[in-house]
């Protein structure tokens, strides 16, 4: 499958429509941004590792029975996915506090939460991504009651899956951002990717940062910390 | 029933214990804050018009089947409830955008919402009131699944309810918030108030704000908007 025309460079990814109209080719990139854009860098390799990474991630979930934009991976970078029409509402799914819910809930870093917590943030950049909830997601017409349903039940089956598979991995699950889709056959898919640029990975024993927080928080070895996270899933 | 002993001074009422262990007295203080306390003030009869306009509200819902903490007004000031064992979470309802909605969803003041948005907010001064969702709420263990639904139900029946009789009387009923708590025997019961400084009331035909607005804002008017919503809810 050949790339034809880009159809939009996100912040990470550019995505290109190919000879199948209900197909596109993901083609990840090495830029990396933070902070809702103000902070912007590149981390060397980025690409070829999220790109392996998320692939691998979505082999499992799609094992596991998760519907999944994943068709295969074509080479190093690029991916090819169904084409959906992605939701636009971003699906956190947090099993220790960091971040935001830190501060929102007067929380220290790195507190385990009682229950998995699910939050929904609107996909805009112009508004600066806010939180929202199911009903502002009603009143502007963001999805059907029945869409939201199954990414609830999707997001929590999904970390159930990826917490127990990092485990084994050595890996602590804090938190990670989840898309969804609807493809050409009006079916909800998992969508976007699944990499240390949208999960908080901490290692169990040593609670040393693997994701991007090394970029946003200027901790170094950013590479390093993506590469050591392919190294793990390929164990 | 006599005042005892002050159990707690809030921003806008004074709670006190009564013979009864399972009541309190309620007593409305003219005093007004705004942005979380930053912004203080005096609005000259607020206690008396805010403990005989939340008393009509509470009366009216408990006609309409809603479990309230209502006992009776004693005096002008003075309101005999149950005691409630405050649930920590304010529950905001909105049927047209204003406030921090209209920021949130990038929507201009006065825009209806396609429909009620609920909100939940975690009561608490020290973090300045964040939003926050359900999942939250169970990790923090503010409320369990029960009463939470039961909440959501209420305050979606209250809003209904208030929307229709303040059509009547030439007001839209923007948004309010609602407190709920577990009485004695343990069922959830609406507590707290609802007058001008916990609802958003336009006149239907103006849209003249007549509500607490007056004096977050600095619009002038603010006791006789207070006033004009009393004067119609008696009519
Ligand atoms: N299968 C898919 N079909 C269509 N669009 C997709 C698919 N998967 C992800 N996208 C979208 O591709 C865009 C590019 O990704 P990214 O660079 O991460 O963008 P952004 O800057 O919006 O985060 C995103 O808007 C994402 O929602
Ligand atoms: N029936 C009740 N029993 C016990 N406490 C109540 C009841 N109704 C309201 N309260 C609480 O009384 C306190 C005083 O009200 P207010 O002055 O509005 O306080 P605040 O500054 O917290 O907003 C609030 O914390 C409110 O939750
Ligand atoms: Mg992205
Ligand atoms: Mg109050």
């Amino acid at each position: 499958m050949e790339k034809l025309e880009m159809l939009y460079e996100g912040k990470a990814k550019k995505i290109y429509s190919t000879e199948d109209t209900d197909k596109v080719i993901v083609e990840y990139k090495d830029d990396a941004t933070a902070f809702n854009g103000e902070k912007k860098g590149q981390i060397s390799e980025k690409g070829k590792l999220n790109a392996k990474i998320s692939t691998i991630f979505f082999e499992l979930l799609e094992e596991k029975g998760i519907p999944t934009h994943l068709v295969e991976q074509l080479n190093e970078t690029d991916v090819l996915t169904k084409k959906l029409d992605i939701i636009l509402v971003e699906v956190v799914m947090r099993n220790i506090a960091a971040g935001s819910i830190a501060k929102r809930l007067g929380l220290e870093e790195g507190t385990e939460l009682k229950k998995p917590v699910l939050e929904f943030y609107y996909k805009s950049d112009e508004l600066g991504d806010p939180m929202i909830n199911e009903y502002h997601i009603y009143a502007e017409e963001l999805a059907t009651k029945e869409e939201l349903d199954m990414i609830k039940d999707l997001a929590f089956k999904i970390n159930e899956i990826l917490v127990e598979f990092l485990a084994d991995k050595g890996i602590d699950l804090v938190d990670f951002k989840l898309e969804f889709g609807k493809g050409a056959d009006g079916q909800v898919y998992l969508g976007d990717e699944i990499s240390p640029d949208t999960c908080r990975f901490w290692d169990s024993k040593t609670k040393k940062k693997l994701d991007k927080d090394r970029f946003r928080r200027d901790l170094g070895e950013v590479e390093g910390a993506y590469q050591e996270i392919l190294r793990r899933l390929e164990a």
